[in-house]
């Protein structure tokens, strides 16, 4: 193991998602393990360039693995953009003896990283933690595993009063550019369609799916809609079916940021400690401006150029299989 | 007991609300106790014009205690109010051989079976089955107390981002006129602000309550918006705020219909399950053209005029202990 | 208001309830609101003794009020009930300048807060919290709301794998000698029968409940037995059934101490902050050797002869509506 | 594709799984999809024997999804086990016209299926279904998913408890011969140990991690045992532990049936689906006597010897991971 790292500093950075509060312990006691220093940088880049540091032992990470949210805060940070606001961090990190740095979150954290270890070469690796999972490299992110489940039981929610009434509802999930959460949730929440952006659905495919005065009409009639839907959002399709229509009794719901929090899921607990776990050992092994992933169930550390370079496929299969469930 | 009573007839009708299952469930157990008929009123008042109807037995109503939406599903009738949509039901109700009426609701549905009473004098009870909890004569109406979970669970999630991120979140909750929910989930989401229609509170008080700029600022910033706002719904103060003042980064939540849906609450089964049984108490004993209700945790009868006459008032007491909280 | 009384204590003492909290915080800020200070006392009786002592302030309650246990922590303390432990709590109380105190916690908690307000005259208020609800002065206990749902969701997931396998399950539930929890936890669960410690049942009787061989034979076959049970615990039940018959499958839950866990409800947290800000006005209006109580939703305050002396009786109308769902 | 069949029996066997109604569904909606009949087994084995049959469309798997238990119900059948019994059934199925048969279980129900494959060749094809995750040829079994989340929901309220009084809790959960959900369930739920039958770790082993006396002990004092373990269960465990040391103030929890039920995941609900199309379409390839399993997240069929002949292990990477964040 390199012993030249003596301190590692851990952040995160971007959206929350459930599980980085997960991946935060296991960064300090992975260090703890392998007696390291370990320093909590506050609010992601933004509290790195002011030096809002906070230093963690194993103790201090005691009862934050069930807590959504993230106990280090997150912002975006535009002072980091600039050339000056990274060497301002730089500044900071050094005169704390930071010498390695781990941070958690989505594509742009992994962006702002990549360029601070191109200018400075400071050992440092990512670690996805997002909601979305729209990362290639890793075939979950943290996070993703709760927020589909927040949706499912929102949706379940619905199916009760979409039976009651037989409603035609329209739900929008999160997921940015990617149709994840939207083709899991919508699968498992039995979902007559699901709209998002991998898959080329016309709004006539979309409308025929919805049986309008079929005598096999479904009872639950839900359509789930990625938020980064290329034929319109939630709202947009629903008044669209109406116009078309007065068949419908139509109600449209926008889970929003309630996907974001919440206890995480086993799953995203274990993956965020296995995640935090390699980010450390990987420092350590003289790994350096990679993602952590997971692939296979056997972690493996991504290039910045495959992660960028890629966008994280929703498998046909899925799409295969939500036809056939939605006959 | 009436010995006139020989076969009831038990429906839901208006928005779905958890609990309804367990109050069907207990009509039907509470005939089958004191063995009188019963039979199952499908669509509401629809579904009465159209005479369609099953049978059901103590043994039918199995396994429904726990479940969200309502088993007789439920539907807005314009017919029924008509003279003569409503001939046309009780021609179908003599046929069956229905000589009685429990009805699952809310103001609407009760409206309509008075009217439906005082023309044909059929006894006829209603059961209150509304998460808004705006029927006076009952403290608690079925479905209030699980809603009002619902928004709070919510709530956590939404705060676990909201604390992630220093942001400010509006989130709009359910009960129409009514503010119950909202004053309840509001204090047990530990809101800066609650917006109800019972409270007469300007913007500029609302603003005020966000604390900009404080040294003391709190940390979870969320303002809890009962649909039923005098003073703009959520995405309108919202972005009133953000007119004023870009100090704050603002989100806006809607929950929805997922508030109407999911697993009864032990106490809404418990209430929804005393009402079933105390409405038909309730015709057996020469009760007729009331609604039930509890008061200070007693069963009641209240007179349709008693009910539709005042607002379910909320407890001034709420609004002041919420102040002191979000001090 | 009294304004002799400038530094309140407050502590949480025995079995953890959810919404201690809530409590918690609601003393807190109902001090900063009245500006008196506040001083937390951990672990109870024992931490007193030993001075183990936190200054809240309004901020330092943030956060807390979803969360179940105590932050305050909870223990029992053989030395409190000695003369010496006592006189060294005083001690203590006296050189923080703690001049009131608020304990929350159940009957032995308010036994202890008598004696010592009897030795020393320390104005003292008690703030009912415990999941047993077996305290009479008061409709409801902080707590008890929360653990019955915890029970009925419980319950939900074994009636799944009941039915699947028409099996008899005896679950059995926590309330120490009050039939509360499994009373109401046994009727929304749809049990078949309810063993609780304030109803005279024989093993006989129970055993004519779950209809061996009857062709009505109920599906769910779910019996709730209360901890406190006279007729024998879920086990023994069990026992004895399976000696007598082998009709049955028969299994066996004990929920134990998941009961007391978890996220409080919305109930619980109304409940537990109106009862904190009752128990700082009630000290500030010289109110003292009392527990806020709330009855038909108002506050009120019992003194302790009040509480000790009488049960918290179970309403016969419980039982009835059990027996009448369970045709 | 083989035209040769015309009819799918489906039924679940063994214990019950949540998801196996979303892998019931998946079979039916195969079928409808590729225009083959399908009926539904009752009760297993038995349900077989006796000729307990029901036809199911698209439509009559409606709403089923989200719902914990099976709707076909399962039961173990000593009959089967008879050369006379699996005649019986044979019999019935060929008057029903049933030519195929998708078993959804664990090693019993495809040890049965093998059985019967072998003797009258008729095709037929397993789903893994058991919360346990114990069988080699897949790396998730339907139903484990759901039962780790549940046990981690349980792990967590134990948590509020253990922390508020400083208490060490033997948690016992589900697995039978597996540590999986111990192991995940522990990991997941912060556990200072884990006990599980793939590890050797002897009893003083064990008292070693629990840091009696240590200045750095950890708060949350929570052991993890798998109900498959070698060295005691939890009560007797803890019965060891409390004979060794009075320093610890010990609890029990037996997590038990709870963990069976419950709604699905949306990972239950995707595997179940897949793997129930799957199923169907096996055997429409012409594949029989085959588990179907996922592998890499791609699905494949196991030969009977592949399932039978190895242990599902658990991945020494798991006990690592557990070590590291215990410390």
């Amino acid at each position: 193991m390199n012993n030249k790292i003596s301190k590692i500093g851990v952040f995160t950075s971007g959206g929350d998602a459930p599980g980085m509060n997960a991946a935060i312990r296991a960064v300090v006691r992975a260090c703890a393990y392998y007696k390291v220093d370990c320093v909590g940088v506050l609010r992601g880049y933004e509290g790195m360039i002011e030096g809002d540091f906070e230093q963690l032992d194993a103790r201090s990470v005691g009862n934050i693995l069930q807590r959504g949210g993230t106990v280090l805060k997150s912002a975006r940070s535009k002072e980091f953009r600039t050339p000056e606001g990274r060497l301002k961090a730089l500044g900071k990190l050094r005169s704390e003896g930071i010498d390695a740095l781990v941070a958690i979150g989505g594509d742009g954290t992994f962006t702002g990283l990549h360029k601070f270890y191109q200018e400075f070469s400071i050992p440092s690796i990512c670690i996805p933690g997002t909601i979305d999972n729209d990362l290639s490299g890793t075939d979950y992110t943290i996070g993703y595993d709760t927020a589909t489940n927040t949706a499912v039981e929102a949706i379940d929610k619905i199916r009760d009063t979409a039976l009651s009434h037989n409603r035609l509802f329209f739900i929008e999930v999160m997921g940015r550019n990617s149709g994840y959460i939207a083709i899991n949730s919508g699968i498992a929440g039995g979902a007559a369609a699901i709209v998002i952006p991998e898959e080329t659905m016309t709004f006539d495919e979309l409308y025929e799916k919805l049986g309008e005065g079929e005598e096999t009409s479904k009872k639950s009639n839900l359509v789930v809609v990625a938020e980064g839907s290329k034929i319109g959002d939630a709202h947009t399709l629903a008044k669209k079916v109406a116009e078309r229509s007065s068949y419908f009794d139509i109600k449209v719901t926008v889970l929003g940021h309630l996907q974001r929090g919440g206890a995480p899921t086993y799953f995203d607990r274990v993956l965020a400690s296995r995640m935090g776990i390699a980010a450390v050992e990987g420092l350590l092994n003289n790994k350096s401006d990679v993602m952590v992933g997971i692939k296979d169930n056997k972690i493996v550390y991504n290039d910045f150029d495959t992660i960028m370079q890629s966008h994280h496929e929703i498998d046909e299969e899925s799409m295969r299989i939500a036809k056939i469930l939605s006959i």
